[in-house]
């Protein structure tokens, strides 16, 4: 994939002598653990989005928040644009660094302070691994219940900043929901705390509007999440469809019936061959769709919803409806929904993951409309999504080798969010906006949305140090890009065919 | 109660001449329905908290968003104050007006627009009651969660403004958990969406920031709701304790045995006393505590957890634990909480109501703090609270009539506050800060912190023309009631004594 980026569109950064930077932070901070020869750089060139890559001026690694502190005052005072990172496990290209900035890696701070179960709640530092907090709280019987894919590499503190999901936060939440507090230092310096241990904070949720704000608001250093007890049983059924978009419908169907499944997710034939024939998971490789849904609670509740799902997916038209035997069975049901991206990477030599997402009852329509765009832009589109909460990961199949492709592929996508958009859906589920769709943002909001935007990134960070070129476009980006507002699916400029 | 707000802290309004506001108002808006004879002022002098009144200048009841623009735009070109006003039930002064300023009552935006049960949502007006919203959910077997006391007279306007909570809201969360997106007119008089039928929306969540910023940011015009299905069935359980500390306890184990009861609801042996001599629930009188809760759900999941929650409360130290026997005494048994505040006012001449919220941990040490201050201010409290999130309605009894009990009561009132901050917990849990416990919040957060929600206030409203002198006190306002952040159980500056 070749970068959209501009560097120019969103302004010049300051210069900054690299000799002269390292001397000061080595002189005021001795301790701190300073990368800056091109060799040490490189691994820190991009995150998960590897197709975007900037060598950062310097990697500092700090491990105490008073050095997070000093290390933002200098630069503030030097005007040295700031990119944290987590472990680098993003999918938008948010910790990306910048040539004439310092990356601020948080990986030393990998510390759970702790874990209390009576108040449900575990008090860790940023650099923790997500699942590394479920392990702690599993002799209470808890779990922290966001589990994105990368759960096993991905840090809290980038959870934090890019306001993560995963396959159970249809029915547990996304990681602000999960939160009680987060420690942040802010572009100046200064040490502040966002919510509390309590409810309700007063004043404005400064909690919420941190969480997902991507590195432009301040840096965390330290996050109190809530536990969760871990449930009793949990059980899959598989259902096998002749069409996408009756399974589609079956997905509202559910949530229509006042079910709220753990997990529900799914696949169209494409995705269902790749997966198989990689994971041999037992799935019908000639069905068009299948659902797969997890129940999950106290064991009475789970058989009676196991039920009342079988009927409607019936109901629904499903050719075929399994309840996994046994547990061996659910966990292959599920490892072939999990490795189904990197099933799709073997039968293809390039695919470009998309993140939109859609109201529920707009699923058989959007499905609809991306076979139609697939077969106009000739290339393969295979489904794999979490269906119950309308985020879709449709995954375009190309070869950058061949001439054009690439180029069809950055456009086809770009037609499949516009389609996201126009049903009242929006960019990014998960993955959030970073540098990838940072240009989609302008056909996303339009002017004065964007300016509230801005208004409110200037009441952390009036400097714009903060991460920059990432999340929310200047208004120059989106006069350059040429996107306008789709608003309730008018499109109220012709200019908008170039996006 | 005296009012405690000084308007010369927050600087001097700027005077506007109503006769030509009024004028101009009329030939802008010849169809706008305005208020401005002094016995027309009346009804709007105070919301729920009655004790603060002020007339406002104009009372302006718009019926189209197209006025409430039109309006906006005027006073802020004018300079004029704004005060957005649901249905007036708000217990902290969020809605009283200004001298100098115009009150935009909401009320006439009273039509649901949509339900949509397969997309479990409703499209309202913010003069619509919430507990209409239920009822118009209703035939598709769904209804809107939170639902704070006044749930038959409070609008969904005023419940977004003052992030409302309920019985209800342990489980099923605060009005932020259940909305879906707000339309919005801002201080210029410009309609901005904030939020989308969508899981997540990219950029910043400007939502949650919106929900709870008490009518200083913007107006709310439009509010889309989540639906949820009604539980197959409810049951209650009433178990009685010899000590306030005991039950305080029982709440903490019932939430650590990882049940989430639908309501979790505690009273001491004032409030027991006072509710039974006036509805007759069949209260243990007693009882130093009782709680009451109330397990929902399908059949066989609400049976299984009132055994697990019985076993909870024996273990605990109940000395007895009663299920409601059938539908009537599980209506008697809420009948006695729900009527709690009036009972007590049939006990003493007058009654103050805090509204702090604690972490649940800390609920026996607090109830032991409240009943030693009680005894050292020589002033009775009855304690009746959502126990289960840690949000506490201690009712301070006092008689206005007799000399220096008003000052003794608003004393301990801010003790008990002082408390509440000092064990991580916060000034307010559902309601709201207001003008009510404006001096509270210099306690509560630091200047740096202050500073932040004035950032974030401007960017909103730099004018400060939205709400004026609720919710986000000034610094100077702070520095003359000279209170002092409490952080951490620290008290820096002896000078927080005299809060």
């Amino acid at each position: 994939m070749s970068i959209l980026y501009d560097e120019r569109v969103d302004g010049a950064l300051p210069k900054v002598d690299k000799a002269v930077l390292l001397a000061e932070l080595q002189q005021h901070l001795p301790d701190l653990e300073i990368l800056h020869r091109r060799e040490d750089l490189k691994p820190y060139e991009c995150d998960g989005l590897s197709a975007y890559r900037t060598t950062p001026m310097l990697v500092l690694l700090p491990r105490h928040v008073e050095e997070v502190e000093a290390i933002l005052k200098l630069c503030h005072r030097r005007k040295v644009p700031v990119v944290a990172r987590g472990a680098g496990t993003g999918l938008s290209g948010g910790a990306l660094p910048l040539e004439q900035g310092v990356l601020l890696v948080m990986a030393r701070f990998n510390r759970i302070l702790d874990v209390n179960p009576e108040a449900r709640l575990a008090r860790v530092q940023p650099g923790v691994r997500n699942l590394a907090i479920s392990q702690a709280a599993a002799p209470h019987g808890l779990y922290y219940a966001p589990d994105p894919s990368s759960q096993i590499a991905c840090s809290i503190g980038g959870n934090v900043a890019e306001n993560a999901g995963g396959v159970h936060c249809l029915k547990y939440g996304l990681t602000v929901h999960n939160l009680l507090s987060v420690e942040i230092v802010t572009v100046e310096g200064e040490r502040l705390t966002l919510g509390s241990d309590a409810l309700d904070s007063p004043g404005f949720d400064l909690l919420a509007l941190f969480t997902g704000s991507e590195g432009m608001l301040g840096v965390v250093t330290e996050v109190t999440v809530k536990l969760l007890p871990k449930p009793q049983v949990a059980k899959v059924l598989l259902a096998s469809f002749d069409s996408v978009e009756k399974a589609g419908r079956a997905v509202g169907d559910i949530i229509a019936a006042g079910i709220i499944p753990g997990g529900l997710e799914m696949m169209d034939n494409l995705a269902i061959r790749a997966a198989e024939d990689f994971i041999h998971a037992g799935y019908p490789v000639e069905a068009e769709a299948i659902l797969l849904c997890e129940l999950d609670g106290v064991e009475a509740d789970v058989h009676d919803d196991c039920e009342r799902v079988r009927q409607v997916l019936e109901a629904a038209g499903a050719t075929e409806v399994r309840l996994a035997r046994d547990e061996a069975e659910r966990v292959r049901f599920w490892a072939g929904r999990k490795n189904a991206f990197p099933a799709v990477g073997r039968i293809s030599p390039d695919y470009y993951c998309m993140d939109g997402t859609i109201p529920r009852r707009e699923l058989p329509g959007v499905l609809r409309g991306i076979a139609e765009l697939s077969a106009e832009y000739g290339l393969r589109v295979a489904n794999v999504f979490h269906a119950g909460d309308g985020n879709m990961h449709p995954l375009i199949l190309f070869d950058a080798n061949q001439p054009g492709e690439l180029e069809r592929a950055e456009a086809l996508g770009g037609k499949i969010l516009e389609l996201c958009v126009k049903v009242g859906g929006s960019i990014t589920g998960e993955h959030g906006v970073g540098r990838e769709k940072i240009n989609q943002m302008c056909a996303q909001f339009n002017a004065d949305e964007l300016t509230t935007f801005h208004a409110v990134k200037a009441a952390f960070d009036a400097t714009g140090l903060l991460n920059p070129g990432k999340n929310i476009p200047t208004l120059h980006r989106c006069a350059e890009f040429g996107a306008m507002h789709v608003h309730h699916g008018q499109l109220p400029f012709p200019d908008l065919e170039r996006f």
